[in-house]
């Protein structure tokens, strides 16, 4: 059975701040927009983040298409980078990721070129991290497709919606 | 207008469950988790299913891209094996599909090569057993692009959205 | 910090049928379903758009890829008549898009060949209007890919969700 997020708020000692803490991460800066939007909106309980991309600034640190110009690790590896910003991203929108009941869906966009198939291998890149701080039970949904091309030649783009804790 | 969930709540007699034994459909087994993530997810009454492909365990039932290896009648097909095993996940998560109160959004991703234009014929394989089961006034919302490849070669991945009935 | 809804509701005077008539916008007929679909699903507060094309009734007013048969301009000119499809829409479903809180989320699909980077710009000519009719406090989050090909041969095809204000 699904669960809902009330039996799943973390306590303190527990939570995603102190995962976060044990695991030695420190978050980057959040990213800025590119253009005309929010880079995040909240609707009832629902935390939707516009697509985190593997940059740092705006400047992209991963660029190409698996299949052609990176490999699956590499693309695994801006997976990863992309989902560190939406956590730096939703700790300055709520004060703390300790105010996130669960992860409700991730989107994973990949550039590809040709008949690739690491798609899975490389959307683990954000839900190893997303597991690592927020716990197998908060894990979300998952719609993993590969794209023809991205914002700023990147070959990962990450759809991200969490819910709040009340 | 659009009307809410609660004006559609089915009774037993012709809810969900009892259409798909009057059209003589029986589900599969439902699909297993292919890497770190949860196969649904509730936030409210929303339930968000994580991206169904055309399978059987974990074995793809069509490989190829609309366009390139395969046609549009069996891009259709293979989207409706995805929409059964929605169903079958759904039923096994809330226990019957009658406790669904309509279906919210349907994303249909087709792998596609060319320049093709049979997107909604395609499409219209997951649209025709979701009205059949759930009725034409619980159809969803529907968003389908041509993307440049899917998980395990298939032709099309299924975003689904269901509401559940309170 | 983002915001809830509640906060924005829009007054008679400054609210986005009013800013539509300052603007000399004057809305086309709302897009018709091309399959088995609906329009518009509500799923409590939130309201879930089919896919949003360049047409006009079932014509395509664009046809082809950023980076082939199209540039950005007419690409992102596309993503303007798109977002008036939306519009018009909204409108006839709720009945005033005075009842629109604020926009949730803006998803851009953008047919693309080769190594396009113009997504954002495209994507503006939907961004750029949006926020003229219900202001910039409004905005949506936003997800912008590349994708292979999209229904019709159209260059770009939106996603929206709107929150409806109680």
């Amino acid at each position: 059975m699904s669960t809902t997020s009330k039996e799943r708020v973390q306590s303190p000692d527990t939570g995603a701040e102190q995962r976060l803490k044990v695991l030695g991460i420190s978050l980057p800066e959040p990213p800025e927009p590119l253009g005309i939007y929010a880079m995040s909106v909240q609707s009832g309980s629902q935390l939707f983040l516009t697509g985190m991309l593997p940059t740092r600034g705006h400047t992209p640190q991963f660029v190409g298409r698996l299949g052609a110009e990176l490999d699956a690790d590499a693309a695994r590896e801006s997976a990863r980078v992309a989902a560190l910003n939406a956590l730096a991203l939703v700790r300055r929108q709520l004060g703390s990721l300790d105010r996130i009941a669960r992860v409700v869906r991730l989107g994973v966009f990949v550039a590809t070129a040709g008949d690739v198939r690491e798609h899975p291998k490389v959307a683990d890149g954000a839900s190893v991290l997303l597991q690592d701080v927020f716990g197998k039970a908060s894990n979300p949904s998952r719609v993993v497709v590969g794209v023809a091309s991205l914002p700023l030649g990147v070959p990962v783009e990450l759809d991200l919606i969490f819910e709040i804790a009340e």
